[in-house]
């Protein structure tokens, strides 16, 4: 189960302690550069679509299997299951996001939380009209 | 990037052809049998939850940028990027489920569109309790 980088995250956030912890508690805009041969894969993609970005968190650690959520230690650990901290056994990141604009292989998205340089995994449209950050 | 298996799907889907193409076109419920020592990820998960769950479509095909959406060839067709495929260049599937039980490693879950033997790779918590099938 080895994944390919099909995109790479461009962002002014470069520092994983100082990033929002979720798209919508204001993160900025940031680039997805495709990587060659898949913009055929964007096909039927427009400015404006609600999208799901799948991402490899590559500065998480994979060996953790209870955090404190949202890193408050005040809080009592939970199983990484059942929450969204970026370490987990295999760190994907699930992100809701808007097509700002869409130029070939490049694509701008509204509020993403992922750092500089974070892979892309996979791209897929919102279904039902429904949210999922 | 390499994904490792959290878990597996049990269930009475074993061909893609005569399966749901989502969880809500009336899919079965299924086990998950989670892999020894990711019981503790499962801490706070509880009955009655919404889940996404990520998994690794191991039929599909990866060689496959572009498809007619729903296998409908009467439809144009689009990107991959554009639809949700199961044939992509990550075959990741995103399932919406609640959790009908819970039992140490063993996890039954609602409508769940995925083949037997399906291996899971993370499960996270749908936050703010709007919904991604």
């Amino acid at each position: 189960m080895e994944l390919i980088r099909v995109a790479t995250v461009e962002s002014p956030l470069t520092d994983r302690a100082a990033a929002p912890k979720q798209g919508d508690e204001g993160a900025p805009d940031a680039t997805l550069a495709f990587e060659e041969g898949f913009a055929p894969a964007l096909d039927g993609v427009a400015e404006g679509d609600e999208l799901l970005l799948l991402t490899w968190l590559d500065r998480a650690s994979r060996d953790v299997l209870r955090v404190h959520p949202r890193s408050d230690t005040s809080r009592p650990e939970q199983g990484v299951f059942a929450t969204r901290s970026p370490d987990r056994p295999n760190p994907l990141g699930l992100h809701r996001v808007t097509v700002r604009a869409l130029d070939g292989p490049r694509m701008r998205v509204s509020g993403l939380e992922a750092l500089d340089g974070t892979p892309v995994v996979d791209v897929k449209p919102v279904l039902g009209g429904v949210a999922e950050r």
